[in-house]
């Protein structure tokens, strides 16, 4: 019944405005297309699934159930799994970010901290500066909010401090300042790009100068290959900073936890946005992936200290095949920069080449790739 | 460094205006006194531990952790993992609701689904028509998109049909409309009302005629403690209805994981907002909550069929000693209505009582409520 009304339902239910601007993802549809059986789809970012620590997975389940089933099966506090939280902010302050367990909140994968960013931070109109390209799932989850993105100028090493001191800059009305600056400095989706330490102080110099709040998101941090990337933004300007986190490419996606570390006071309106959001994140995969990360115990090596190491190698090994295949394959006036980690490259195509109007092509020859365009 | 810095955020961060309208919910901070050891809290709306399926959530994380670990970890599609969709159509389908797996969008708890219903539905200023009173975490969730609350006038059986026409009607300028009518119509948080089959088939014959669709929430649906409620309201009217469910109730809410049903067009929608707001549900609960369904197999009684008797048993005596107790210790003037099915009981004050000012000497003597001014 439902299915046959289709007609009627659109005299029903008046959409809300910003579902206007709500789009099916090109990302989305492009992935559709490259699950069709024989085509190699260089277009997703999925992490490898042979380096998921299925094992610690299936022992830190057991435990948990074992140990205080309850309390994992029962609703629990917005902010999040407290061992986890303290386990958030030791691992930032071994990272030079200063930071306590009561501004960590644990969210349903970075994904949802993007959103209640937007949630918190972004009204109708106001410009949210960003690097161009940017990642699409964070454009997507600022969208419903009605931000004005502002590309922010920049070159090979990431943006350029004076575009930050431009976005932010006094002399422009306020409204026409940007609210935050959204980065990803280290093997940026979809460039691959690491900002260096020299370009970080520098940057952050100029965010501080222009009261220009920074969004640094980092879920590709401890994905180097090459050597570990500087230290967070968020480390030369805590009190102007909101750092994202993720647990997808160094466990696993499929559990969906993601934090948010905020100054006291935007903490606690992502606390509120949160609550409202969804009540608080799953609490038995807040207690098994906070197991996970335990496991092994004792005083050696900690739990990822053992386990990126070979994620990292795996990582490496697909990186240097891909920058082997690409400088085999395509021809001249293609570029592209070979990634010191994450999981990215960005080709540049010679002038006159329509890489969407390629795509199909590409596909029809079992290839697939996201078209710079998106 | 961050937490010493207060009064510097406050200038950096420029909140969005919605944060104005976020407010920390009264329940929430009801809720942390009455965690204080040696109360007696009536006042959250807390599952039984006890009734929680854990040998079943062991079993069914074992299973899926053995036979599809590749999988469970991984990202997934937005809509949410295919068996369980199915399965819910399916059940919806007994219950009287025809509707398609392609029509169940899987959430995080069904919160995430009056979130999403909110982006998708509400604009800034619109009306939305509730009950009076309503649960106060679905107020929460509307609330930053901007809704302005109707209520709708209702008596013992539940809100009044006049009231829907009143609020649809198409006399009204557009702008005065509401966009929907929020509605619990089984055991409602947290006046613990069911609406009669008759009065169901009157609300929705109006909701029809004014052409006023219908959020329905259902998660205390299978909690009937002495007769099944009427059908689900998107039984009559399926095309103008978007129905919410939850298996915090059932199972356990730890798990985090309920679903929204609603129209196609709708249904496109609140797709892309979940895809914007967390990329997708855990795949690893999705099929955990799946394979629990599915345990003990064969062709006899299903899981929750065995498993909801219990639970219903549990939540009955407790009923019974919570109606005994009323009646035993409540003085003159106080009323309620004996629930048949859910966790709230409802109780009017005799005029002049304070509920509000009376609460910290209830505290104080071990026992904790919420007030009906929440």
């Amino acid at each position: 019944m439902m299915q046959s009304a289709r007609h009627h339902d659109v005299q029903v239910f008046q959409l809300a405005e910003r579902t206007g601007r709500m789009n099916a993802s090109v990302i989305r549809e492009i992935l559709k297309i490259t699950e069709q059986p024989g085509v190699l789809s260089l277009a997703g970012g999925l992490p490898s699934a042979a380096s998921f620590p299925v094992a610690e997975v299936r022992e830190a389940c057991a435990q948990v159930l074992r140990d205080e089933p309850h309390a994992a099966l029962q609703y629990a506090a917005s902010e999040g799994h407290l061992p986890l939280r303290e386990w958030v902010a030791a691992d930032l302050a071994a990272q030079g970010v200063e930071c306590s367990p009561a501004q960590v909140l644990v969210t349903h994968g970075s994904q949802q901290a993007l959103d209640l960013v937007g949630k918190v931070l972004v009204d109708d109109g106001a410009p949210v500066a960003v690097e161009a390209p940017s990642y699409l799932g964070a454009l997507q989850a600022f969208t419903p909010y009605g931000p004005r993105f502002l590309p922010l100028e920049g070159d090979e090493g990431g943006p350029l401090p004076e575009a930050l001191l431009q976005a932010g800059a006094k002399g422009r009305a306020a409204s026409d300042r940007a609210r935050f600056a959204y980065l990803l400095p280290s093997f940026q989706n979809p460039t691959g790009v690491c900002f260096s330490q020299q370009r970080r102080e520098a940057l952050m110099q100029a965010a501080r100068e222009a009261k220009l709040p920074v969004v640094e998101d980092n879920p590709y941090g401890e994905l180097w290959l090459d050597a570990p990337p500087p230290r967070p933004l968020a480390s030369h300007w805590p009190e102007g900073t909101v750092l994202l986190g993720s647990f997808s490419k160094t466990l696993a996606p499929g559990l969906r936890l993601g934090y948010v570390v905020a100054p006291t006071p935007v903490y606690a309106k992502l606390l509120q946005a949160k609550q409202a959001s969804d009540l608080h994140t799953s609490g038995f995969a807040q207690r098994v992936v906070h197991a996970v990360l335990q496991s092994g115990g004792g005083t050696g090596p900690s739990f990822l200290q053992r386990h990126l190491p070979a994620v990292r190698e795996r990582y490496r090994a697909q990186r240097d095949a891909m920058q082997a295949a690409l400088t085999r394959h395509l021809g001249k006036g293609f570029e592209w920069a070979r990634p010191q980690g994450g999981m990215f490259f960005w080709v540049t195509a010679p002038a006159g080449v329509d890489t969407l109007a390629c795509l199909p092509q590409a596909v029809q020859a079992g290839v697939a790739y996201v078209p710079g365009s998106a």
